[in-house]
């Protein structure tokens, strides 16, 4: 049950409805988001949603069966728009494009990386600064040195910066860099983190797991939402199967599904999806097909020297051929939406 | 080792082939098929190529490394078109389209699907009249009877008809009313039946198995093949995983990873391949810009009636609406092959 | 829902039984097997169960919610034993051990295994004389010249002899020369061969499918009890899950399920079920303490030298320690069970 | 490469032990645990392994070729033992038992469970204060307060704690009032939290991911230990699948697996590992007989109250019988292992 309450709501009113529900034995979850303010309740009980959607500071009362609310479209049926600021939208009109290197690893490299990216007319670079690997013995990132020197070459040239943080610690640190935060597959159910990602007024692009259920990844982002972020972008990156000729299975059926059970946008990461550069074009145009308001691609000056994932890597002619199909694709989704 | 021999190939010239492979400790499997003689030569040390190519009955040679051969686009670079008669082809310039009930029922269906299609442009109905079904007390198709019903109207409207083939016996009986034989995902590594097809002379659509791989998927192919049929097409139709949001992973990547390891066309059967009506047709769309040759899906007269598959099966508008925009995807996809 | 009804009931009473069900909308399927005469009836309406329980010539009747009937113990309570002749029993107060090589290979290599079994105390000879393999140049067994060699030579030593069938046509070919027909994982769900091999009066090892569910597996079990075989092991033999440390997932769970949903013997099978030679003894014992009912496992003179599966198969000194372990096991299992 | 060096190395022979391996192009990273003082070399090139091993200050030096190094048994060949103190040691001779609920949820629960386990010998109570789930609705655990009521009892009646953390924050606050920290499914790729825990003197157990792979598991170990902490448990919990008949399919094989790959304890988790009540004795039965060092399994005094997990959970009836055949499984397997 979502109760929209009135930003104004007074002390009164707000312990009456909560007195409400408690007598109804649910149990109501307050939340504060930039744009609204709920009361989430939760509970068993079949009654009569009148007897609450009339009291005074309710605004709006919904039943939502889902295991996830706030993110539900069942509740709010306009596709969610994400603004960046400076033009940059994503879930609106236009395609949303992100692209770069799996790693940060020089300052030539982000130079040359934004350099390329203006050229094909992409506005939000991704990159990493903290990885999360495998082993301990490998590299695991430049940090906040590689993150201000991103920064600053990004300001320079107006473009949007996405990458990822791994720990509630770094949150503070990255704020005043980070145009985007991204949480990756391995901590898509780390739910401390997303509790503090819900606290700030950034975007988040959340992964789905790997092996993440669709219902898991629209619960990990009720938990952004319910903590006040509003802000989400959800990404289909791959999930783990018994297949081996290739890195994971991107699971397209999981674009359609998520567009309809969520009004939040639908990021496709092609590269950890199929994670060979030779499958990144098709399975790309693909997931715009399947619904996708955009994409996230990791491009490299030289794949084969990228310092990580440089087998999924394009280069950047086949990341201009792959943009340009990618608008093209989308030329002809609005068209068909259209019909 | 794909050795291509002359057909006219003296017994003298094979016998000392035979013998040179042997010498070398490689076993060479004879295949005969429409097109041409080969000798599959399987062995472990390497050795110059050369001394075989030059023998005298031997046309070309090719190394190819994978497990499966005949199947390989490493020894034959140009895609295999499939002539289906009557103008029908797969595999060419023309997006294959296949569509029809999960099973076939009554004559009234026959005759309203085949009116459907007819309207629509498809020239490929798809149905079942041998059912493989989990359990034992569900229907099981209406065997040969509904075979002969569905084959006479089919004969009348110009309709090709695919069905599916569930064991070797059945085989002769009904080769002269089917165009093309289904293999199933349960039967997809039913060898004996893979052998049998081979050695006839009708178009096969086979299908992955469950859960099975890319690679086995090839090899069963090269069991057709090697049997003497080369007019195989592969159909992708979704994996087994712990997703539980919808009834199968239909696996993208696969698509483009078939496209480029054969010289087979490719099939997508979305129905199966996500197995809810609605997302049909955003997975459907998808695998044309994978790569995919076309299409197979489930309509039916009222989906929600049909003796199996309902829940997965279109009705007539939306099957209307799928086609028109496959046949848009089509045309994309063709401009942007030739960018 | 089960019906036994009365060897000798009467056409008469008979037809007022399927009248009575017809009238409640439940569709009857008449089955006959080795030990009694079942009608299952299959229908969505709840009745009184007792208006046809007290209908002449029904013996009893039971509500089975299960996709699977007969092979439920939702009806049939006590455990199913099957009797292979000469005092060997499956399903009894002893444990069932089958052992041997994946593919039989020579007369030299039958009497050797032969041999070693009898020393420890095995009584149930495992072979291949047709094997599915991946790929169609790959050794495919010596087919029935093997299995009359073998069965020459288990006659002699009162061996017992189990191998899988892979089609129809093969049964009657192989049937004086069996013990007991498996049917191998890659037809689990080959329903016209279930359905042959419920035609016949020998028993059979049904093992699961590569990715089948437990469910299946069962319901695969129905289709050879509902054709009139109430004969049939069930076995566990690893699933095919993403991990790549082994070969297949053994999954213990079923074990446990299996002995819980049905009446039939459950065998494991450690050697596929893990795929690698050390690991085969812990699998196996603790299959035992899971509740199976025995094991099959691959030995071989030189597992090295294998035709097939060398690599999960144990020597004659790993088996003699594997089988007196098992036996250790089976009577702290014994032990446990009278607590 | 593990290079053990004395603990009293002087600055210039350490200087030169650097230099050297610099100089063959391997990166040295150093490691200091309770125990001793590493240098793990990672690189590429062959090299002669004597020409490091005899410089001054060396101890041993091992070449391991997996993905992990500190935690592989092709380095250290003994057991871990774990020294809980007050007599209780994990991976010794005796078996490694823990027991207790889901979460903690008030003093009379904590009082009774403890009574319960002291009846039965069981010396290590697990219980979460943090919980970790899908749904931020969902009841979250009692925290910090949680804790210190359970730890009062705990050291009243000699009990030991293990509990789950899940943020790097958490760990100085819990650290006086636990035993062994544990690390959730979810969790296991946590790097930043296993960093953390590398850092303190405290045993961790560490939980397989909830489709992590075996390599994975000994690599998130890798990390915790070359952070400078040796006591680490592996815990096999389930992974996922596409099987639905259970919570998770327990992976016997790793057992198996893990206790030759590793000189780590093991610990098996059969109630997250099959997740149903009845299931969890055979299943915890079976684990021991693969291998496993011990078992944790979580008991209620009213599992159908519990807060969390109830399915899975044994009543005290049901777990004295287990823990009772578990120590007479344990017997057995030292017997076998003494043949």
């Amino acid at each position: 049950m979502i109760i929209q309450i009135a930003k104004d709501i007074s002390k009164k009113d707000k312990d009456q409805l909560i007195e409400k529900l408690n007598h109804i034995q649910y149990k109501g979850n307050e939340v504060h988001t930039q744009f609204g303010n709920y009361m989430i309740a939760v509970g068993k009980k079949e009654f009569d949603i009148r007897a609450v959607g009339t009291l005074p500071g309710v605004i709006d009362i919904h039943r939502v069966s889902d295991n996830y609310k706030l993110v539900s479209k069942k509740w709010k049926v306009n596709d969610t728009v994400i603004d960046l600021g400076d033009g940059v939208t994503i879930g609106a009109d236009d395609i949303a494009l992100m692209a770069g290197p799996c790693s940060i690893e020089s300052e030539e490299q982000i130079e040359s990386t934004i350099l390329h990216l203006k050229e094909i007319g992409i506005k939000i670079m991704r990159g990493g600064v903290y990885k999360p690997r495998s082993s301990p013995y490998s590299f695991r990132g430049l940090g906040m040195d590689g993150l201000r020197l991103w920064h600053e070459a990004a300001k320079r040239h107006s473009i949007k910066i996405i990458t990822e943080v791994m720990m509630v610690e770094q949150i503070d640190e990255m704020l005043p860099y980070v145009d985007i935060f991204q949480v990756g597959a391995r901590n898509s159910q780390n739910f401390n983190l997303l509790d503090a990602l819900g606290k700030i007024d950034k975007p988040i692009l959340l992964k789905r797991g790997i092996s993440g259920t669709i219902e898991e990844l629209l619960q990990g982002a009720e938990y952004i939402f319910s903590n006040g972020n509003e802000k989400i972008m959800l990404c289909e990156r791959g999930i783990r199967s018994y297949e081996t000729a290739y890195r994971n299975t991107f699971d397209i059926n999981s674009i359609a599904i998520l567009k309809e059970k969520s009004h939040l946008p639908v990021i496709a990461d092609p590269s950890h999806g199929v994670g060979i550069r030779q499958y990144v074009e098709p399975v790309a145009l693909a997931s715009i097909l399947a619904g996708a308001d955009g994409v996230i691609a990791e491009v490299h000056t030289v794949p084969e020297k990228a310092f990580s994932d440089g087998q999924q890597t394009l280069d950047y002619g086949q990341s201009k051929n792959l943009f340009n199909k990618l608008r093209m694709t989308w030329e002809l989704k609005k068209e068909m939406d259209r019909m």
